[in-house]
């Protein structure tokens, strides 16, 4: 039925102990795990909708035993899944029921920092935010950083393409890394990237960077540091027209201001988080933008003062400037609370996340309140608008027969809708399993093929997390079968870019 | 004796008129060229000192021609070398005696200008200068900015992923495009990258960036177009000690400021130029740095009067801002007729383009001056130092006997150099022909396999650009048992990143 139906088939307990003594022909016996209550708690990521049991979890602490893995599962034909800190949301870790699930979680060191170069060399269980913490002092910090900084890892944000508020000016992961080492399927360490701008050869770099465990799994990251700034500024504007807001994005943009952060909440949206966090939001708006500017005092300063002149001439309704860094923070504090806001008025909610050119934003928000309406479930909108980067919230509750199913549906259609207007289905999530239908309509079959070609030139058994982010053109064609039995053939009416 | 090895055989004039006739299926009879006459002028490109005539020549003017072309030549394994507009210097576009030269002479029409998105659609023969000219009246540019780029086209540019005195602050060729149209070997055409600043799948934007016609053939590509800044303003600075100025390019960086250009001339290289353009440089200086911000004018003025500071604190003897834009213009004049320049005072010269970490310039300056006494050949040296892209030029006589070698083996030491330091091979030019034994040292035999693997990916039987770019591991084989013959094994010494 699909990529995963292997899934369904029970483990062989044979090939499960036989692979389990191989694997501790190296690692230690208490970093092998097959016991249902030790890998119980990998049986699903950040997508906790999609739940698998790993057939063996091992916890390796040096790149030799990442290699031994590697070699083994190879020659056993063992599927492999790498997992960091599995706050993936799109299922890019869950585990495959045949397979090994090889967790980074050991390789949790800072091995260097190198402030005349501006850059660290971490093991890729190192959290996000704990490079920018570890660097502080040199009044450097890592820019990446997504809503869970706090627990992801690097490894993992480099498997996703990780990006955040701040990625619209400092680009998302593949822009802020130098270089990767990488175990191959079959045990080969490889160097990846290297000290310059560019890199002779083809680029590797960016090609491993957001191929979500598919082509290899990363054992050492070195990342770019940048200075702090020296000041940060934030301005909340309020707008009675949803259109309006998105036009003073685009204007912002157009002004030739690349603010560090620029975010657009809808009214559902601020309701919800103005009364967790109580962060003096307005609370009739159409819509707020939050824009941030950083750099030095004097650019800053002449920048915010752009910023508000743009904000009035596209009819914002109010313009603040945080008073101090207190107010600041408190306006963030809304829009960080956001997902924990809505998960308050809601028993489940889905987070969605597209990307569409920043000229759709208001059509597409129409659209989207239009499905609302016909599936009959609420869905508030926050957006890393500067980048076009959706994340509609579909509020449901799974203990109503269906509703988990009607909002996967929906979700699918608002993927769809950001693919009809020349965007694409994935904006810093990944693929995973969530979406590899919608890359059946993202892509050709031209396009799928060069990918299974490319895939193969790393890992030609298939064996490096089977069934994810995508999909075999057997799948696609299910798909698109499935799609006109629902009476609808996407295809057509999909402008290619 | 080596990959180019086959070039040296004739060619069977019997293939050449059925793969012509072939050819002629589709494309007009006078866009398909063989007579000696004919295909002459296609015999080098930038890199003079290798010459060859293609078999045949071709100059399709549409996508579906192109695609005819390509499965001609895979259908008889006939090699096939794409050609923008021939100013590269690596010898990328090179023909191949038993091959097709495919020139996108003719694709040199813009498609599409949207200022709203910031983006335009061009052929891959436009100029990319033209670019800019096409979007200036909208107050838009397109940031790369090779040497050559009033006459070399997109598709090079994406091809040898082009860099510029820019790229320190705006990035390489790879980070100002969005999207392209690709003709693989089997004629089939594959659409890569998209809206997003994240798009879903493998990055093959960037693999096929800076791949030297290695992975297919470019129809069309999508620029990234940026405001054009509303102020620029440069500052020229001399210092008595080379190690100074080095140490003020990273004081620069380091201070938070990212120079829109940030250039550095040598002493040699100086008096070059001065002579020439007479741009008042200080002849007497052990080099100049030229650094140029731009932005609005708050920003330009406040960055400008931080980058005096940190060249006073590094001990430059002299600094001076240009005191209107004819200034500027002359001070850039030196420094842009740098290689004419030293053109008049050598009957030959040689470009060498390495990349090393900015820390390292002092060092490596003074390494080529002493490989230079050695070999008794003058080397000045200019460079984007802002990211450690080195470009020494080799003045030598071709009409000596023995000195182009020499020559070339002087190159070859002075890339080995960079490596040794952790720098890079290319900065902007690409591999080609001219770099390939380097990526013997450069990468190991894993990395190289992994290489392999990719291209194997796009060209299974090896017919786009064969013997470029990526050195065969047999070839590199020899190449290290050419260097323990000449008394040094490099690999041992050269400390991986």
């Amino acid at each position: 039925m699909s990529d995963l139906a292997s899934q369904t088939q029970p483990v062989k307990q044979a090939d499960k102990q036989a692979v389990a003594a191989a694997l501790r022909e190296v690692l230690p016996p208490e970093a092998v795990l097959y016991d249902e209550e030790d890998v119980r708690p990998y049986e699903c990521d950040g997508l906790s909708a999609y739940r698998k049991l790993p057939m063996i979890v091992v916890l390796p602490d040096t790149v030799a035993q990442v290699q031994h893995v590697m070699r083994v599962c190879n020659e056993r034909k063992v599927p492999v899944v790498a997992r960091g800190a599995g706050t993936g949301l799109s299922g890019g870790a869950l585990p495959h029921p045949e397979g090994v699930l090889l967790s980074l979680a050991k390789f949790n060191r800072i091995l260097e920092i190198d402030t005349a170069n501006c850059i660290a060399r971490v093991q890729p269980g190192v959290r996000n935010l704990a490079i920018s913490q570890a660097v502080a002092t040199n009044k450097l910090y890592y820019a990446p950083d997504p809503s869970s900084q706090i627990a992801c890892s690097i490894g993992g944000n480099v498997a996703e393409n990780a990006g955040g508020v701040h990625c619209l000016k400092y680009g998302l992961t593949v822009h802020n890394i130098q270089s990767l080492d990488v175990v191959t399927i079959d045990g080969e360490l490889v160097k990846i990237g290297g000290n310059g701008l560019d890199s002779p050869g083809y680029d590797l770099l960016a090609l491993m960077t957001g191929s979500e465990g598919m082509l290899g799994v990363i054992v050492e990251v070195t990342v770019k540091l940048l200075p702090q700034p020296e000041a940060v500024q934030l301005v909340l504007a309020a707008f009675d027209d949803i259109e309006n807001a998105g036009n003073a994005v685009a204007q912002i943009i157009a002004a030739g201001i690349i603010p560090a952060g620029l975010e657009m909440m809808d009214n559902p949206a601020i309701r919800a988080t103005e009364d967790f966090v109580h962060a003096n939001y307005p609370v009739d708006a159409a819509g707020i933008l939050l824009c941030e500017v950083d750099g030095t005092a004097e650019e800053v300063a002449e920048q915010i003062k752009r910023v508000e002149k743009v904000l009035g001439n596209c009819g914002a309704t109010e313009i603040r400037k945080a008073r101090d860094e207190q107010e600041r923070l408190l306006f963030w504090s809304g829009r960080k609370a956001a997902f924990p806001a809505v998960g308050r008025i809601s028993p489940d909610y889905y987070c969605i996340d597209g990307t569409i050119p920043r000229r759709s934003l208001a059509e597409v928000l129409a659209k989207i309140a239009v499905l609302s309406k016909e599936y009959g479930l609420r869905v508030p909108n926050v957006f890393h608008a500067g980048d076009g980067n959706l994340h509609p919230l579909i509020l449901y509750d799974a203990n109503h027969p269906g509703e988990l199913e009607r909002t996967e549906d929906l979700a699918g259609k608002i993927l769809e809708l950001c693919i009809a207007v020349g965007g694409t289905i994935t904006g810093e999530h990944g693929v995973g399993v969530e979406k590899i239908n919608q890359m059946c309509l993202q892509f050709d079959k031209a396009e799928l093929t060069q990918f299974h070609a490319v895939k193969a030139a790393f890992d030609p058994q298939g064996l490096l997390n089977p069934g994810k982010a995508v999909p075999t053109l057997h799948r696609c064609a299910e798909f698109g079968a499935m799609h006109v039995h629902g009476g609808k053939l996407p295809h057509p009416d999909i402008p290619r870019f």
